[in-house]
């Protein structure tokens, strides 16, 4: 008689759930190797074999979160709470039966063919971009719309559509409660962008840095913020991201755009403080990994740590002042006067076309046309057909902008190649909760212009580690805010941040 | 009712069989890219991890080779043969049942463990060989040779621990065969060396070019040879390997080694041989993939093509009056004087420690020493603490070297590492096998050397599809050299081709 199987049946059904969740996150992450391997290294035609090999994963994956031997495992677990158990041990009993209803509503046929969509949306997108034909890529688009429409019916939420797919993204996120906190934004941000208009003339953009020296940069950046290289892995992708592979294997990926020699610095910043914060998520303890405690609770949140590094730090005044020496002998000469000039140029506080390559000021307002997109497309009958059209009249209202072609449009971010609606606004969110960190991570250790002048970067990232990534699932986005700040999330944080800093510009 | 499964319940147990291998096949490659995400990008910290992956990958894949489920299937299908069944498909299903009956006959905890140990062996291997400490590697090392006598009293064949083990890689092969093969090339390459020292002295050895130089060179190698990048992927890894991901996803990888700026540029052509091969399998037809008969047929096959374009092209005189300019380019002097003399700083000729680094003339001595180790480790009681003397031991009486620390002794190979024993002779095969081959060819399409001194690459490659790649595993190595070349396999024609080149040398 087999020794394991009989201590395990005689084992805590928690023991059990708990050694079952291992198994899912292993599944899971097997299923996040692929995806980056998908984006930084398979050849083109490698797609098709791909989207079957992560549609398995995807059906055994589903398979795994809805069958009846785990959902009688929950249902253990849950007996076995006492009165006296731990909060944290009811709390992720509560998270793990929240989404096993979830996946149980789901029809696994359901499951397999948006995998499968997606991978051949996100196939067709990157065809259709390079040729910037948008017909290429509609056809999955209407499929990807359809198959989430049915995917949030067979969910039967007492939500939207749109809603019920955001939940994934952002737990208890309504839409009025994200117009309420977007509304400040689409009334002041193109005003201060008409402010920022009038500022004295950008320093000039007729400097590049070769790849080589591009991709230096980005490492020496890294060092300086604590990258492990026996832990850590940094490639390239047409979009960057990261990705955790395993509790101690993370990811990030940048990209060089030719033109724009602090896009990769600034991307990596950005991602860089995504990967802290999955770094920083609570892995000891009975509790957290592989519980749902130990994941990220956001994505909201995510967004606001990837923010701070790449626009609180990287776009700071002290931080310009440490990097513009390095540019310059990475340059070879002094395109700026000084560093101040240079701290301009990091911001330039003006409209563009790309959601990816936008400052702090114009960025949120991406993120309004394409929560407003898609609330049409998934809940307004907007035909697929007329999205390019739809984009440009946004983008010339919002941002004053018209896309030249689709490819700078409509075609210009990955996620819905994938399907991923209710997504963008934890861009915006992200904006809005750094900001009203950040005042309170000022307030307690001093302005953060001080602590990056004075090298105290890793004061910096302690404080984030015990107030932020550290909490994993214990409070939402809202929640975690208020724990922190004593106040509720709003825009105002965000919105004096900007004026003050056009504030200092003007000076 | 759901229409799929029912419309499945009702096809032949043939195609139920072949939708359930597809899903097998899917599966492996799964396996496959989280092995070459190991090797090219992961970080070290995320071995432990990677190797739990691995594991739950293999148990699955184990209890998909074996399960009531599969066996039934495969029963099913066998009942459905009729005497006018087509003889590829009879072959089909015997390949099934001799690998599915070895299957059943594996404990799945043992399979679980071996990848677990395979894991944990390769990481150990990795820090040892760095540290130049064998004894970081060697309790791993006893563990996997414990594994593997386990595996193969578990498969309870009429063939000794190794032969068993060896069947993977080279099937219906015998110890003795093996002897038999290797006997002349132990007797007759040590005299050949000697001739060999007489030679006169080589070119200069005082240059090396750059890792981005290499890299162009090895792309431009491969451009010649039809690389397509929309199916294909080099990338670096500490041990070059091939691999193939999909259907239409063919990986290669080679290292830059410093001092030797052949190395990359031959890996390439070896690597690339590897990958024809596979790319050249036949894929469409009722009875090729997902069956076996669309298999590579055995690793001394797969080698000889390997071989075939690192040593019978990329070492012939042809190939080098070819590449001399763009070396010298490359280098920006000429280092050689004249095509032959870079000619023969191709073809060195003389005994070194490493293996993968070897010409052909000393190539199979480094065989002869594993195989003879590999037996003795796994059927003669050799204590894993004796091996790197017994190594170095058989390196002096070999080859007349004595390695200088473990590294690049009993270290140097990645297969150890994760217990692959059994595959080492398939390399010398390998060499026999393209020779025979080779003079098949240039019987039948006129010398090789001919061949590429007129640019007819493509009709080399094409005669190869023909007569080896797209055979698949209808024969197996000694069936496929026979009907090639109307005779059995022998050391004659490699030998003959060694003494050949010499003479040329000394001429």
């Amino acid at each position: 008689m087999p020794t394991t199987m009989d201590s395990l049946d005689q084992s805590s059904a928690r023991e059990r759930l708990r050694s079952y969740l291992h198994g899912t996150q292993l599944l899971g992450s097997i299923h996040s190797t692929l995806y980056y391997d998908q984006n930084t290294v398979m050849p083109a035609a490698g797609a098709p074999w791909r989207g079957e090999q992560l549609a398995l994963l995807a059906r055994q994956l589903h398979g795994r979160q809805s069958c009846i031997e785990y959902s009688e495992l929950v249902a253990a677990a849950e007996a076995e709470l006492t009165a006296a158990a731990e909060p944290a041990a009811r709390r992720n009993l509560e998270l793990l039966r929240q989404e096993l209803e979830r996946q149980q509503r789901l029809d696994p046929v359901l499951v397999g063919r948006i995998a499968e969509a997606q991978a051949r949306g996100y196939a067709l997108w990157q065809q259709a971009k390079a040729a910037r034909n948008y017909g290429l890529f509609s056809p999955a688009l209407a499929e990807l719309v359809s198959l989430r429409q049915e995917q949030a019916r067979q969910l039967a939420e007492p939500r939207s559509c749109w809603e019920t797919l955001a939940q994934g993204f952002e737990p208890d996120i309504t839409k009025q409660r994200l117009q309420e906190l977007f509304q400040p934004l689409r009334e002041q941000l193109p005003l201060l962008l008409e402010q920022a208009a009038a500022l004295p003339p950008l320093p000039p953009a007729d400097w590049d840095l070769d790849e080589a020296v591009q991709d230096q940069l980005c490492q020496e950046l890294l060092q300086q913020w604590g990258y492990d290289a026996s832990r850590c892995q940094r490639s390239r992708s047409p979009h960057p991201f990261s990705s955790t592979i395993g509790p101690a294997d993370f990811r990030i990926t940048t990209r060089i755009v030719a033109g724009s020699p602090f896009s990769a610095f600034l991307a990596t910043a950005h991602e860089w403080g995504h990967s802290l914060y999955e770094q920083g998520l609570p892995r000891g303890g009975d509790h957290f990994f592989p519980w749902p405690l130990g994941e990220a609770t956001s994505m909201g949140v995510h967004e606001s740590q990837s923010l701070f590094f790449e626009c609180r730090l990287g776009r700071s005044a002290a931080f310009a002042q440490r990097w513009y020496p390095r540019f310059c002998s990475a340059l070879g000469r002094d395109s700026w006067g000084d560093g101040r000039r240079f701290w301009r140029g990091l911001n330039p506080m003006q409209a563009g076309l790309t959601r990816v390559e936008a400052d702090e000021l114009s960025y949120c307002l991406h993120i309004v046309l394409r929560f407003e997109l898609e609330l049409e497309l998934l809940e307004q009958g907007l035909p697929v057909a007329e999205l390019p059209e739809r984009w440009n009249r946004g983008m010339e209202q919002l941002l004053g902008l018209r896309p030249g072609h689709d490819a700078e449009g409509c075609l210009q971010d990955v996620h819905w190649s994938e399907g991923l609606f209710g997504y963008f606004p934890s861009y915006a969110l992200g904006h809005l909760i750094s900001a009203q960190l950040s005042a309170t991570l000022a307030a307690e250790l001093g302005p953060i212009e001080t602590l990056i002048a004075t090298g105290n970067d890793a004061e910096i990232q302690a404080w984030l580690g015990r107030n932020v990534w550290s909490l994993g699932r214990r409070v939402n986005a809202e929640q975690l805010v208020q724990q922190v700040t004593g106040r509720p999330l709003s825009a105002e944080a965000f919105l004096t941040h900007l004026k003050d800093k056009l504030a200092r510009f003007a000076a």
